[in-house]
Protein backbone atom coordinates (compact mmCIF):
# COMPACT_ATOMS: atom_id res chain seq x y z
CA UNK A 1 0.00 0.00 0.00
CA UNK A 2 1.63 3.56 -1.20
CA UNK A 3 0.13 6.67 0.06
CA UNK A 4 -0.99 7.41 -3.86
CA UNK A 5 -3.81 4.60 -3.08
CA UNK A 6 -4.68 6.04 0.54
CA UNK A 7 -4.58 9.78 -0.12
CA UNK A 8 -8.36 11.35 -0.77
CA UNK A 9 -9.24 14.99 -1.48
CA UNK A 10 -8.77 17.23 1.36
CA UNK A 11 -10.63 20.53 2.11
CA UNK A 12 -8.02 23.32 1.97
CA UNK A 13 -8.49 26.92 3.01
CA UNK A 14 -6.30 29.50 2.23
CA UNK A 15 -4.40 32.44 5.06
CA UNK A 16 -6.61 34.82 3.67
CA UNK A 17 -10.01 32.71 4.12
CA UNK A 18 -12.19 33.98 6.62
CA UNK A 19 -12.08 32.04 10.04
CA UNK A 20 -15.61 31.67 10.11
CA UNK A 21 -16.04 30.29 6.64
CA UNK A 22 -13.22 27.50 7.78
CA UNK A 23 -15.06 26.96 11.03
CA UNK A 24 -18.09 26.40 9.25
CA UNK A 25 -16.12 24.04 6.66
CA UNK A 26 -14.98 21.91 9.52
CA UNK A 27 -18.28 21.42 11.02
CA UNK A 28 -19.32 20.12 7.41
CA UNK A 29 -17.32 17.31 7.69
CA UNK A 30 -15.64 15.18 10.17
CA UNK A 31 -11.73 15.59 10.08
CA UNK A 32 -9.40 16.80 12.51
CA UNK A 33 -8.70 20.20 10.55
CA UNK A 34 -8.35 21.96 7.50
CA UNK A 35 -4.99 22.31 5.55
CA UNK A 36 -3.92 25.96 5.25
CA UNK A 37 -2.06 26.29 1.99
CA UNK A 38 0.40 29.03 1.26
CA UNK A 39 -0.13 31.64 -1.72
CA UNK A 40 1.34 28.69 -3.99
CA UNK A 41 -1.21 26.09 -3.60
CA UNK A 42 1.28 24.47 -1.88
CA UNK A 43 0.11 22.82 1.58
CA UNK A 44 1.31 24.94 4.50
CA UNK A 45 -0.19 23.92 8.17
CA UNK A 46 -3.23 22.62 9.78
CA UNK A 47 -5.71 24.15 11.09
CA UNK A 48 -7.37 22.18 13.82
CA UNK A 49 -10.81 22.85 15.02
CA UNK A 50 -9.75 23.69 18.43
CA UNK A 51 -7.88 26.88 17.47
CA UNK A 52 -10.70 28.02 15.63
CA UNK A 53 -12.57 28.16 19.03
CA UNK A 54 -9.73 29.78 20.66
CA UNK A 55 -10.09 33.11 18.32
CA UNK A 56 -13.94 32.71 18.55
CA UNK A 57 -14.07 32.99 22.74
CA UNK A 58 -13.42 36.15 24.96
CA UNK A 59 -9.49 36.31 26.26
CA UNK A 60 -10.65 36.27 29.98
CA UNK A 61 -12.33 32.80 29.20
CA UNK A 62 -9.06 31.44 27.52
CA UNK A 63 -6.91 32.75 30.88
CA UNK A 64 -9.89 30.93 33.30
CA UNK A 65 -12.56 28.56 31.11
CA UNK A 66 -14.75 28.12 34.56
CA UNK A 67 -15.43 32.24 34.03
CA UNK A 68 -17.32 31.18 30.88
CA UNK A 69 -19.87 30.32 33.52
CA UNK A 70 -20.61 34.31 33.88
CA UNK A 71 -22.12 34.13 30.24
CA UNK A 72 -25.68 32.97 30.36
CA UNK A 73 -26.70 31.11 27.68
CA UNK A 74 -28.73 32.26 25.05
CA UNK A 75 -25.26 34.70 24.54
CA UNK A 76 -23.01 31.74 25.41
CA UNK A 77 -24.81 29.59 21.96
CA UNK A 78 -23.04 32.84 19.87
CA UNK A 79 -20.15 32.59 20.98
CA UNK A 80 -18.44 31.93 17.54
CA UNK A 81 -19.48 35.44 16.32
CA UNK A 82 -16.40 36.27 18.26
CA UNK A 83 -14.94 34.78 15.33
CA UNK A 84 -15.64 38.48 13.78
CA UNK A 85 -13.99 39.56 10.27
CA UNK A 86 -10.46 37.70 11.22
CA UNK A 87 -8.64 35.42 9.07
CA UNK A 88 -7.19 32.01 9.22
CA UNK A 89 -3.97 33.37 9.54
CA UNK A 90 -4.86 35.59 12.45
CA UNK A 91 -6.40 32.24 14.17
CA UNK A 92 -2.94 30.21 13.61
CA UNK A 93 -1.01 29.49 16.91
CA UNK A 94 1.98 31.47 16.70
CA UNK A 95 4.21 28.32 17.28
CA UNK A 96 2.06 26.45 14.53
CA UNK A 97 3.98 23.75 12.69
CA UNK A 98 4.28 22.59 8.94
CA UNK A 99 1.77 20.04 8.26
CA UNK A 100 3.93 16.78 7.63
CA UNK A 101 4.15 15.56 3.76
CA UNK A 102 5.33 11.96 1.81
CA UNK A 103 5.55 11.14 -1.33
CA UNK A 104 3.17 9.39 -3.58
CA UNK A 105 5.52 6.30 -3.02
CA UNK A 106 5.44 6.53 0.57
CA UNK A 107 4.59 3.20 2.60
CA UNK A 108 2.25 2.35 4.88
CA UNK A 109 5.11 2.20 7.53
CA UNK A 110 6.22 5.72 6.26
CA UNK A 111 3.06 7.57 6.71
CA UNK A 112 2.55 5.99 10.41
CA UNK A 113 5.92 6.64 11.63
CA UNK A 114 5.27 10.37 10.40
CA UNK A 115 1.95 10.17 12.16
CA UNK A 116 3.62 9.06 15.53
CA UNK A 117 6.62 11.35 15.60
CA UNK A 118 4.47 14.32 14.72
CA UNK A 119 1.54 13.56 16.78
CA UNK A 120 -0.01 14.46 13.49
CA UNK A 121 -3.46 13.19 12.57
CA UNK A 122 -2.90 14.44 8.99
CA UNK A 123 -0.28 13.80 5.97
CA UNK A 124 -0.42 15.80 3.21
CA UNK A 125 0.61 13.52 0.07
CA UNK A 126 2.46 15.86 -2.72
CA UNK A 127 2.37 16.27 -6.33
CA UNK A 128 5.53 16.40 -7.75
CA UNK A 129 5.35 20.09 -7.79
CA UNK A 130 5.03 20.46 -4.21
CA UNK A 131 0.94 20.97 -4.82
CA UNK A 132 -1.56 19.07 -3.10
CA UNK A 133 -2.59 15.61 -4.07
CA UNK A 134 -4.60 14.74 -1.06
CA UNK A 135 -4.00 13.64 2.23
CA UNK A 136 -4.39 10.95 4.81
CA UNK A 137 -6.19 10.86 8.76
CA UNK A 138 -5.22 8.71 10.86
CA UNK A 139 -8.82 6.95 10.62
CA UNK A 140 -8.19 6.27 7.73
CA UNK A 141 -5.05 4.67 7.64
CA UNK A 142 -6.22 2.27 10.32
CA UNK A 143 -8.91 2.05 8.52
CA UNK A 144 -7.15 0.46 5.54
CA UNK A 145 -4.90 -1.30 7.85
CA UNK A 146 -7.61 -4.05 9.12
CA UNK A 147 -8.96 -4.27 6.04
CA UNK A 148 -5.86 -6.00 4.72
CA UNK B 1 -27.33 24.86 24.61
CA UNK B 2 -26.06 22.75 27.37
CA UNK B 3 -23.30 19.74 28.28
CA UNK B 4 -26.50 17.12 28.73
CA UNK B 5 -27.99 18.14 25.47
CA UNK B 6 -24.56 17.94 23.43
CA UNK B 7 -22.98 14.64 25.11
CA UNK B 8 -23.08 11.26 22.48
CA UNK B 9 -22.27 7.83 23.74
CA UNK B 10 -18.30 7.44 23.16
CA UNK B 11 -15.95 4.27 22.90
CA UNK B 12 -14.10 3.72 25.84
CA UNK B 13 -11.71 1.39 26.96
CA UNK B 14 -9.86 0.08 29.69
CA UNK B 15 -6.22 0.49 30.43
CA UNK B 16 -6.10 -3.27 30.20
CA UNK B 17 -7.40 -3.25 27.09
CA UNK B 18 -4.83 -4.96 24.11
CA UNK B 19 -4.11 -2.14 22.67
CA UNK B 20 -4.72 -3.71 19.30
CA UNK B 21 -8.55 -4.05 20.09
CA UNK B 22 -8.10 -0.27 20.89
CA UNK B 23 -6.59 0.18 17.11
CA UNK B 24 -9.69 -1.87 15.91
CA UNK B 25 -12.29 0.28 17.61
CA UNK B 26 -10.46 3.10 16.35
CA UNK B 27 -10.43 1.91 12.89
CA UNK B 28 -14.34 1.54 13.06
CA UNK B 29 -15.51 4.99 14.20
CA UNK B 30 -14.12 8.35 12.99
CA UNK B 31 -13.02 9.88 16.12
CA UNK B 32 -9.98 12.14 17.70
CA UNK B 33 -9.46 9.04 20.28
CA UNK B 34 -10.98 6.98 22.49
CA UNK B 35 -11.25 7.75 25.92
CA UNK B 36 -9.53 5.59 28.24
CA UNK B 37 -11.35 4.93 31.95
CA UNK B 38 -9.62 3.70 35.31
CA UNK B 39 -10.83 0.74 36.88
CA UNK B 40 -13.74 2.50 38.89
CA UNK B 41 -14.78 3.70 35.15
CA UNK B 42 -14.20 7.29 35.59
CA UNK B 43 -12.35 8.85 32.59
CA UNK B 44 -8.65 8.87 32.27
CA UNK B 45 -7.11 10.19 29.57
CA UNK B 46 -7.66 10.41 25.74
CA UNK B 47 -6.01 7.95 23.36
CA UNK B 48 -5.22 9.20 20.50
CA UNK B 49 -4.67 7.23 17.26
CA UNK B 50 -1.37 8.69 16.37
CA UNK B 51 -0.51 7.09 20.25
CA UNK B 52 -1.13 3.57 18.87
CA UNK B 53 0.65 3.53 15.53
CA UNK B 54 3.78 4.90 17.91
CA UNK B 55 3.68 1.51 19.52
CA UNK B 56 3.19 -0.27 16.47
CA UNK B 57 6.22 0.48 14.79
CA UNK B 58 9.73 0.00 15.30
CA UNK B 59 11.91 2.09 17.30
CA UNK B 60 14.20 3.29 14.76
CA UNK B 61 11.98 4.23 12.77
CA UNK B 62 10.19 7.02 14.83
CA UNK B 63 13.94 8.21 15.49
CA UNK B 64 14.11 8.90 11.78
CA UNK B 65 10.95 7.83 10.03
CA UNK B 66 12.38 8.05 6.63
CA UNK B 67 14.13 5.07 8.05
CA UNK B 68 11.14 3.10 7.49
CA UNK B 69 11.50 3.35 4.02
CA UNK B 70 13.56 0.17 4.54
CA UNK B 71 11.19 -1.84 5.18
CA UNK B 72 9.12 -3.59 1.96
CA UNK B 73 5.96 -2.78 0.89
CA UNK B 74 4.49 -6.02 2.17
CA UNK B 75 6.05 -6.29 5.49
CA UNK B 76 5.32 -2.18 5.52
CA UNK B 77 1.73 -3.22 5.17
CA UNK B 78 1.34 -5.11 8.29
CA UNK B 79 3.46 -3.03 10.94
CA UNK B 80 0.52 -2.80 13.12
CA UNK B 81 1.06 -6.36 14.23
CA UNK B 82 4.09 -4.63 16.07
CA UNK B 83 1.57 -3.59 18.64
CA UNK B 84 2.18 -7.60 19.91
CA UNK B 85 0.05 -8.51 22.97
CA UNK B 86 0.82 -4.60 24.59
CA UNK B 87 -2.22 -2.53 26.83
CA UNK B 88 -3.34 0.08 26.54
CA UNK B 89 -2.00 1.97 29.08
CA UNK B 90 1.56 0.87 27.77
CA UNK B 91 0.76 2.86 24.70
CA UNK B 92 0.00 6.10 26.52
CA UNK B 93 2.48 8.85 26.57
CA UNK B 94 4.23 9.11 29.88
CA UNK B 95 3.16 12.66 29.83
CA UNK B 96 -0.37 11.81 28.65
CA UNK B 97 -2.71 14.40 30.31
CA UNK B 98 -6.26 13.82 32.07
CA UNK B 99 -9.06 14.11 29.71
CA UNK B 100 -10.73 17.48 30.39
CA UNK B 101 -14.29 16.97 31.79
CA UNK B 102 -17.37 19.37 32.25
CA UNK B 103 -20.82 18.64 34.32
CA UNK B 104 -24.14 18.04 32.21
CA UNK B 105 -24.80 22.24 32.86
CA UNK B 106 -21.78 23.52 31.19
CA UNK B 107 -22.63 25.87 28.59
CA UNK B 108 -21.24 26.13 25.08
CA UNK B 109 -19.17 28.39 25.77
CA UNK B 110 -17.46 26.57 28.58
CA UNK B 111 -16.77 23.59 26.72
CA UNK B 112 -15.47 25.78 23.54
CA UNK B 113 -13.23 27.35 26.15
CA UNK B 114 -11.85 24.07 27.44
CA UNK B 115 -11.11 22.59 24.53
CA UNK B 116 -9.76 25.45 23.18
CA UNK B 117 -7.23 26.07 26.28
CA UNK B 118 -6.38 22.21 26.50
CA UNK B 119 -5.77 22.15 22.38
CA UNK B 120 -8.77 19.13 23.59
CA UNK B 121 -11.15 17.65 20.56
CA UNK B 122 -12.78 16.23 23.12
CA UNK B 123 -14.41 16.67 26.65
CA UNK B 124 -15.71 14.22 28.68
CA UNK B 125 -19.49 14.78 29.97
CA UNK B 126 -19.61 13.81 33.88
CA UNK B 127 -22.09 11.76 35.93
CA UNK B 128 -22.88 13.14 39.34
CA UNK B 129 -20.95 9.91 40.59
CA UNK B 130 -18.01 10.62 38.25
CA UNK B 131 -18.80 8.14 35.95
CA UNK B 132 -19.06 9.10 32.14
CA UNK B 133 -22.37 10.40 31.21
CA UNK B 134 -21.19 10.83 27.19
CA UNK B 135 -18.57 12.90 25.51
CA UNK B 136 -18.64 15.82 22.71
CA UNK B 137 -15.78 15.94 20.12
CA UNK B 138 -14.92 19.57 18.97
CA UNK B 139 -16.64 18.29 15.43
CA UNK B 140 -19.47 17.99 17.00
CA UNK B 141 -19.73 21.33 19.05
CA UNK B 142 -18.84 23.23 15.83
CA UNK B 143 -22.06 21.06 14.21
CA UNK B 144 -24.53 22.51 16.77
CA UNK B 145 -23.04 25.97 16.42
CA UNK B 146 -23.85 26.13 13.16
CA UNK B 147 -26.84 24.30 13.29
CA UNK B 148 -28.96 26.42 15.41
Amino acid sequence: MRAINLASPFPTVRRSTPAIAAARLLADQNLPGLIVLDDAGRPWTVLPGTQVLRMAIPSYCQEDPTLARVIDEPAADVFITGLGDRSVEQCLDPDQRDVPVVDPDATLLEIAALMATEHAPVVAVLNPDGTLRGAITVDALLDRVFQQ
